[in-house]
């Protein structure tokens, strides 16, 4: 028997990035967090404590900032992409990167040049992996908060002796939707996708009628993966943000699905994928993400 | 000597309610978080624990959701109002009361008529005091966060041993905002006047040139106060989120204000009042409140 | 009528603070969150941008550091009166300066020299207020979390129409208790005087038979007082953070107070001062602190 | 081309658990969060919202309270795997369940009975999963904040273009360790072999003297798989809580890495494997849970 290194990968989390770009006087931002990670031949560092391999955290944080100064930033994929490539083609023990990115969103304060109101808490996201001369791209939003006050049931569920729920036909449904869609084929346009495939998700979550959460997540990856041929698989994670109705009995009031107590915790939570079965490999393109 | 009580509270903290109502097919959310407290002849529960007088803060929590049913919500400082003054004149020995209302911010999927998805960070906020048969209402906002990407400068300050600090007449000049104005006079309309005042900070930050984050400040309770006679007083706490512009120097690359790094702690504090000089006497107006 | 300034202040927050002191080969460990603000003669920079008078907030937070290097940091009320008089005596416009500080916890691992595990997450706290050549020093403690299986009751109270909770002889009492306390006289043991007003709120909390959190939090109050006469005024907020006995029943088994769910929200919030009735006046030391 | 279903799980997250043991008068708390998922022939709930094979989270949710009941919880391992083979053998269409359990600390207060304060932040982990007849256990602790002021190097980097960090010979190394252990083997004894492996990564963090984060991760993994014979493999999730020597020279100061500014982002995030080469299969034991 030996102890062996196993996988491993290392890295500098959530730089913060904020640049300015000017048109005239009409300036642009962008607000990104962006982390680096870097596997190879490490396991120098690990045994010996020599860091020969070793492009030091600082040194990633490093080539963010001047990244974003060399060239425009543009959109997220192509600045991961762009950051994931340099760190594997110049050092020689780094073999794969993954380059993790969050998008803040802002908006123009009535249409003033150079001032800005923050958005939604809602963030775009991409995960890029590059290993060798290889890139994969799994793209996708989070904090994406919704609710429908109608057109959700929830019935027919097995009953053991442990259940107490009752049967609803009509309940409010809620959730904070994560999202990561991983794309195949090459010639994408980022910006457009991401906002057809977010246009997509929104529409069907608001006009599916539910049975289940579960039905609603399928729904929502299945259209995403119909209207947009450059996606081959999306997994979606779901709290179920339960909304109970108030028991308004004992003071002399029905609530006919009117109030509603907002919990924090224990919250449901459904997890899935859907892709096609055609799907080109994955490949790393989920390495050291999250399964949902 | 003697030990004796002083100034005392109690109450249910961060009840959240959401409410539905409907008109015809269409739907309409609140989503509120609402906080109580009462005060009064509350000296036997605590040297003795004898609990007359204390209406259990259950039952506070039970009055926000029956009352939410027992006629529409409305605007947040109505619905403060009538929980306000229900458990000072519905309770012998509760002299006054304090309710905290936050309202979070829901739009409509494309026009959908019951799918919402939840909007900014940003919370309306208002602070209703009653005591006897007086009342007094304190409105304002949070989590406003805006930035300046030019129109902000920063010099002329004392140069101390300690200061290394170099002026600059263009920086980003970027803030969360907490604002809170208290009311006078009668007959408001609550949703009228939140929207022209949001407005006002907004446009006042926008076209401000700043010298100094405490110019901001002032500009924007000064132009609330110009433009809504309704408000007596406005308190500002502006956190300045500073921007710092990266060296990026040793990379051969000029930085002309365009790669930031944006950082979280330690961070400035800008806190502030601006009023009316004659303006009605404040009262019970900011008890237990922040100062700013 | 006319618009004017009222109370403000400015300051530089959260400069998260860590000095290492060697006795030989023995190092000890400071981990400390310094917040400073200042106040004074400040219309102009408010009015007119001119920051003549305004000791940047970069200097404030380089006075800290180099504070913790010219002498000892020794405990946080005399680093934050050192801080605090530092800047009244030493700028013209400059009047009055509050200095809050937390004090994060650390353990040594097993008597090693030099190696530190983090203790619980309860903080020690002061808040200093400095004004011209006086001086006032409220110290305290926060998230300190603490919970009795029994030996709380709560029953007696009013039942109105919205009053549904039942009355109960035994049941779970945890709070997070926040603490200030306000220091009178001079030549105080701040570490010493600390270790004891804390030793006295546990042992009172775990010793006290509690009808209700109120006549918790008064006995705890009061048994500071007792005991230290160098306190003058203590002010407590205690959530009332709620364990729920969960109705076992429908699956035909007892629940004796001993499978309990632990709520977030709402929670109670109980909310007290008890001082002294020839306490020394307060003067300036609750400025801009919160209430409770 | 099809559209399918891929991997998807549900489950209840976060139940709070709390219980109360008596023995005679002494007391003894448990405070667990336990969140538990299911796996199975799910496809027509997600295809059609027939929810026949789906056990409610609802239901779920009463199974962790009615357990706790049902028998004495004991270690959070065997809690565990009681709720996951309950699942699994109790609803045909469930095949798998995994069960993560968090469990938070208390200590008494002055050896009294029935009263406790919350220790640290840090965490006692699990997460079992079963499948059919067969089960894996991977336990582990989070949030374990460590600092070592002396006794760790960093040096011998490459330096590309954008390399500025200056090498050291003596820095403070601190991180907050999520360590996750593999168990092989049978009648472990829970308890025992977590505070064992705490034991050892504390006493190794401390012990070994550091030339990169790495070196240390790798040597905290080897030293607990050299003693516990029950562990399989290792990971360890470590983030460089950085801690920057401030610069004092501007004010004639030297700084002997006396005093220090503890940074919050970015950081540095180091994560790795240790295994035997030996080891048991690891079949679904890492199922859904975080790469490191």
């Amino acid at each position: 028997m030996a102890i062996v290194l196993g996988p491993n990968q290392y890295g500098k989390a959530e730089n913060r990035l904020v640049t300015v770009t000017r048109d005239g006087d009409v300036h642009t931002i962008k607000d990104l967090t962006v982390s680096t990670s870097l596997r190879g031949d490490l396991a120098e560092t690990h045994l010996t404590g020599d860091n020969a391999a070793v492009l030091a955290t600082d040194t990633q944080k490093n080539t963010v900032y001047a990244f974003a100064k060399e060239a425009p930033v543009g959109e997220i994929e192509d600045f991961a992409l762009r950051l994931g490539r340099h760190f594997v083609s110049s050092q020689e023990a780094i073999t794969g990167a993954r380059v993790l990115i969050d998008e803040h969103s802002w908006n123009r304060i009535e249409e003033n040049d150079h001032s800005f109101v923050q958005g939604s808490n809602e963030k775009r996201t991409t995960a890029v992996t590059v290993e060798g001369d290889q890139a994969w791209v799994v793209s996708g939003l989070k904090d994406l908060v919704v609710l429908k006050s109608t057109g959700s049931e929830f019935h027919g569920y097995p009953r053991d002796k442990y259940t107490t729920l009752k049967e609803v036909t009509d309940r409010i449904l809620a959730t904070s939707v994560t999202a990561r869609w991983r794309y195949q084929g090459s010639g994408i346009d980022w910006a457009k996708s991401f906002a057809e495939i977010r246009a997509v998700l929104l529409r069907t979550f608001a006009a599916k009628h539910s049975l289940s959460l579960q039905q609603t997540l399928y729904a929502m990856g299945e259209a995403v993966l119909e209207e947009r041929p450059e996606v081959a698989e999306v997994r979606l994670s779901m709290p179920n943000k339960h909304h109970f109705v108030v028991d308004l009995s004992p003071f002399g009031l029905e609530n006919d699905n009117e109030v509603f107590y907002a919990a924090d915790r224990p919250y449901g939570l459904i997890e899935g994928t859907v892709l096609r079965d055609d799907a080109e490999d994955p490949g790393q393109a989920w390495y050291s993400l999250p399964a949902f």
